[in-house]
């Protein structure tokens, strides 16, 4: 059954056609973030690229070489301007070979890998008995001395946070364990991969060594690995746990990486821009996926958006800092360099690439209606304000230094410690429903920064 | 407030205690087949104690021995009688190293791993063009000659399935990819892992290649390493992808296995006995938790339990046959040695470690009633009777040679290639809760069946 046409319907039709084509409609700020939430394609397309194109890219190497030049291509097809690859100077490390193994009394491999910044054992390795410490805090209550040949292993618990707040709880095994060990003989340290997944690819990550205490060698054991071990502990009897350990990481002293540039023009360029960051590198051992392809495609992809609705006052600066992992090196270079040219807002993406659900900022209390309007604007995409004082993160040094205005946007966390510095940062972990609802958010809040004609005025 | 005792507790109070301790009563089946879904400790204990004191288990190998000797002390500690370990001659292959990388056009290594029984490409490893294959009939549509100094890539897609019916869908890019490629001229083959996750831990395992064919060097890639290189032929514009692929695995010749058996002896040993068996030997990269440490748990845990349940009509044989992995060379050399001693029925343990969905058997039809017995005792552990005919598995060659009775205890395979011949076999992957449910329902049925008086007998 055909049913009679509407009268409205009918009245609609009998306007006459317009000759000539409509003029085309630049879309809202609004629209560019709803269409980013149903189908960005940028995003994606800058992390399945350099994950693909060019893979692993560890600070101060060629192949992080390779991912700056990528980068930079990539951008300027992207219509990015003033796009350049600022130098800096940095100490490089590489891992070498990495195992480990019981000797005695079960013998058997496990899977480990090198911690950044670590000692060689040499090619022939080194053996000696195991030592276990459940928390850093019984390492440090170690007598003097007292770990003279032998290998210290600290074990910890890490529980997956939404917020990642676990980081800085189980961190410390690998931030300061191998210095405390060493600084009461240990011949090297293993730790349990700081991680919250149960696979064999350990995690792995920067350690320090406290000023005079030489480094030793000190790797991460996979999580399964680590847990065997302390198994073995619980079934010896007594009997000492002797492990063989080579790891042949290396310095090539100081080589040259630096700091990815690209910006689209604001229509007042003498206003302060607004910077947008991420970290072109990553460790060896993964492609850099969610840390930090991801971050670098979602700040990228949303200043793209944010012009596609129209030339924003202000001029947004996209980073993508060379050397982060092994010390922040981009961000304190790029810091130094530009110390003295003032940004207005600074925002960074550096914690994988799941859903966003929280946003702070710095300046609620002294700009509380530019606050209060990201809030609203971000609503609608399950995004609450937080109460919390934003501090930003590894790759907005300069902002720190500055003092000036600051955005978190926090994203889910819950599975990121899973992946973080293992062989699984991989394209194949991000989800692309979750990414969408990222660049939505990034797009929506970046749009608004870079139309904000006032100053934005840090909390003092 | 002091309640006022009940009238029928105060009763019950003022009867005498009695003098004599009570007679211990011997549990029933079903007892203790419910006690092990509760609180099962053997199968975890076996598991736990071979994954930690033992490890990896290669065939042929040292690893495999001690792991052997461990089986035969845990089956001696726990009351096996006739504890042995039956040699048999095998041809040993070993792993050696396992690179790849991508030379160009996107340099980048690639996790892989070899497969079993290939050849070596040398420790210099061979560099060649990467010629991609959809499927195994695309390969095999490949004309004569083609693939003559090129590295055949096999794609494929594995999909998880309860019943793991998706191995017999996919494993033909292992079992026959690098033979047919072989046979082309292919110089080596690497082929997406067999398996349903997304880690970087390639799956390997055996391969076969034809008669007059020499074997070649084939790998499988991890699954996102695999995806990885599917995108780089999609970016590369028909740039030739190559790679560079170094594995060097190596044939020891032939050395000694065994097959580590023990017994609950029957009240009758003159009965044939029912053969319970799992593997003993795990591939060289996990630690042969789920493939089969867990299997020989689970049917060990379940004699001993049939046994405190009072001692069985019929001998319970378990069988830890050796050397599964690398071309069933134990369950065979069981059956040579062992074919006129007629078995009353055989099952096996071999699919991990998850819960029992179904059970079925060859003598539903000619046993409704033993049949029928079983599928109601099972009912109240979740398991349905299935109208399948049982075919057992590799470990029990001895029982189809013989054409005995077989049973099916059919397993969530799920999660089961997610792991299957990956570094991740671990213990961490195995659920403490299912394993009860699967240690309860063995328990359950190897009881009925070690307590039943009549001949079983299969489809003819």
């Amino acid at each position: 059954m055909k049913p009679a046409m509407p009268a409205l319907f009918a009245l609609v039709l009998a306007v006459p056609a317009v000759a000539t084509p409509p003029v085309p409609m630049t879309p809202t700020l609004e629209g560019v973030a709803d269409s980013a939430l149903r189908n960005d394609t940028y995003a994606w397309d800058f992390v399945e690229g350099i994950t693909t194109e060019v893979g692993p890219r560890q600070a101060g190497t060629e192949a992080e070489a390779r991912g700056r030049a990528w980068a930079m291509r990539w951008l300027k097809a992207n219509g990015f301007a003033n796009v350049a690859d600022e130098p800096f100077q940095m100490e490089t490390w590489v891992p070498g070979e990495a195992r480990a193994e019981i000797v005695s009394p079960f013998p058997q491999p496990l899977a480990v890998l090198a911690l950044g910044d670590t000692a060689s054992t040499g090619p022939d390795g080194l053996t000696a008995e195991v030592v276990l410490f459940r928390t850093v805090d019984d390492l440090r209550a170690a007598p003097e001395g007292s770990l003279k040949g032998k290998i210290a292993y600290i074990s910890h618990s890490m529980t997956r946070t939404q917020d990642g707040s676990q980081y800085g709880f189980a961190g410390p095994a690998r931030w300061v364990g191998a210095g405390i060990a060493a600084s009461k003989g240990a011949v090297a340290t293993v730790i349990k991969s700081v991680g919250t997944d149960s696979e064999r690819t350990p995690h792995t990550g920067g350690t320090d060594f406290p000023q005079g205490v030489a480094p030793t060698p000190a790797g991460a054991l996979a999580i399964p690995d680590a847990n065997n071990l302390e198994r073995m502990f619980a079934r010896a009897g007594g009997k000492p746990i002797m492990m063989k350990l080579t790891l042949t990481p290396r310095s090539l002293g100081m080589t040259t990486s630096g700091n990815v540039v690209g910006e689209i023009v604001g229509r007042d360029p003498s206003l302060p821009p607004v910077l947008v960051a991420c970290h072109i590198d990553s460790w060896w051992n993964g492609t850099g996926a969610i840390d930090d392809g991801a971050g670098c495609g979602i700040v990228a992809a949303a200043a793209k958006n944010v012009a596609a609705s129209g030339r924003p006052l202000r001029t947004i600066r996209v980073l993508m800092a060379g050397a982060e992992e092994t010390g922040l090196w981009g961000s304190k270079a790029y810091s130094a360099a530009h110390i003295n040219e003032p940004i207005a807002v600074g925002l960074e993406s550096d914690f994988g690439a799941d859903r966003i659900w929280q946003f702070q900022s710095n300046f609620r209390d002294r700009n509380p209606g530019l606050h209060n309007r990201i809030v609203k604007a971000v609503a609608r995409f399950g995004v609450s304000g937080g109460t919390g004082v934003a501090s930003g993160g590894a790759d907005i040094n300069i902002v720190r230094d500055q003092k000036s205005a600051i955005i978190d946007l926090r994203q889910d966390g819950t599975r990121y410690f899973d992946l973080h510095h293992t062989a699984n940062d991989t394209l194949d972990k991000i989800d692309p429903v979750q990414l969408r609802q990222n660049v939505a958010v990034w797009t929506q809040v970046v749009g608004i920064l870079a139309n904000e004609p006032g100053e934005i005025l840090p909390r003092q």
